[in-house]
């Protein structure tokens, strides 16, 4: 298996994964900053110029979107212990994995970090700006007000919810330097005691 | 069950699941028009405010996120049919499921219906639906380049993925009037032929 990642991108959370399957595998960097995504050699890869995307090798080809490269691991090593097994906890983890991956990500932080993405004029972007982070404000209370878990997100255990979860808390705190309120900052710092998730952020050259 | 929905809304996706299982269920308009998603009622059903959300009855309580409640119905109904049934197969389908739900939906479509979601000045409106038609013709461009299926997304056959698939094609056609490439034309006029699209269009007042 090869993971195509960019450095603190949301494939953290796939990385984190993978580590906690404890399976081996391979890293490649996608140098998203500089274009790589859209590098014949990536499209070839990758046709929506994404990561992350894992190329499952002897199990199969190459798969994207990150609930789906998620699910398809918890799926897969039922050992890991990555999601409920039961189809109503299933449906639980993923319902929790898209809200982050599909709101939370695009309109707290795609529209913070790049808000050309969002509006065409150089003058609105402190606005675009404003609006993701009052976005990601509603969001994360949302989350801490609906807790359902103890220490992870499901009340099952920990899942792949968590490794979503724990990618756009890392943007919040660590790339932007704001506070969580106290349920998602208890989750956060547990999360950054996981081996796996020391040995993701190491990999990949980021600050625990 | 429940299905609480918004006419012609993605929630038409989930409509067209829940009658490819041939159980028994309810529907619950939502007037997301006139902002019933944020009364008081609504929001003790799904805090997030949005449709689909479908209420499991006796099997559980509300399941929220289009690709949370697909899955759920296909592993709650493997009679039905609606999702391979080995993890890769299933990967896959999530995987085109949530091209659909989280890329084509927001970025092709909501930007498109109400562009003040993405650029607060009004006089900007123009370009941000010039930007998600845009998008769209990208997206379509790509599934169709793409294609792995006959008629169906998967070459497994029928799955969620059509029944995602679907709802932005309708848009497409029939909201903006727009035409599709040949192969996506002719999945979306193999999905109104299905007697579950049929029921479901007639049950939404929508023209098939
Ligand atoms: N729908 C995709 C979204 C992935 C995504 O937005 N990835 C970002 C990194 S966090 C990316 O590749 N950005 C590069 C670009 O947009 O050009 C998924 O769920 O995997
Ligand atoms: N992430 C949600 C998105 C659902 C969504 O965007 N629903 C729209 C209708 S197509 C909605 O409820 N819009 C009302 C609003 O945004 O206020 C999902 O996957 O179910």
């Amino acid at each position: 298996m090869k993971l195509y990642y960019a450095p603190g991108a949301c494939s953290l959370g796939i990385h984190v994964l993978l580590e906690e399957t404890g399976k081996p595998y391979e890293l490649s960097l996608v140098d998203t900053k500089n274009g790589g995504q859209f590098s014949p050699e990536y499209v070839a890869v990758n046709p929506k110029s994404k990561v992350p995307a894992l190329d499952l090798g002897d199990e199969g080809p190459v798969l994207t979107e990150w609930t789906a490269i998620a699910s398809y691991l918890a799926a897969a090593n039922p050992e890991a212990g990555l999601a409920p097994k039961d189809p109503l906890g299933m449906a639980r983890a993923v319902e929790a994995v898209d809200y982050i991956t599909g709101t939370v990500h695009p309109h707290a932080f795609t529209r913070q970090f790049r808000p050309h993405m969002f509006s065409g004029r150089e003058e609105d972007h402190p606005k675009a700006v404003e609006t993701a982070r009052a976005n990601a404000a509603k969001y994360f209370d949302l989350l801490e007000k609906n807790w359902r878990g103890d220490t992870w997100v499901l009340p099952a255990g920990f899942s792949i919810a968590d490794a979503a979860l724990f990618f756009v808390e890392y943007w919040h705190v660590k790339r932007v330097g704001q506070s969580l309120p106290p349920k998602l900052d208890a989750h956060f710092k547990a999360m950054l005691e996981r081996p796996a998730v020391k040995r993701a952020l190491e990999q990949e050259g980021l600050a625990a």
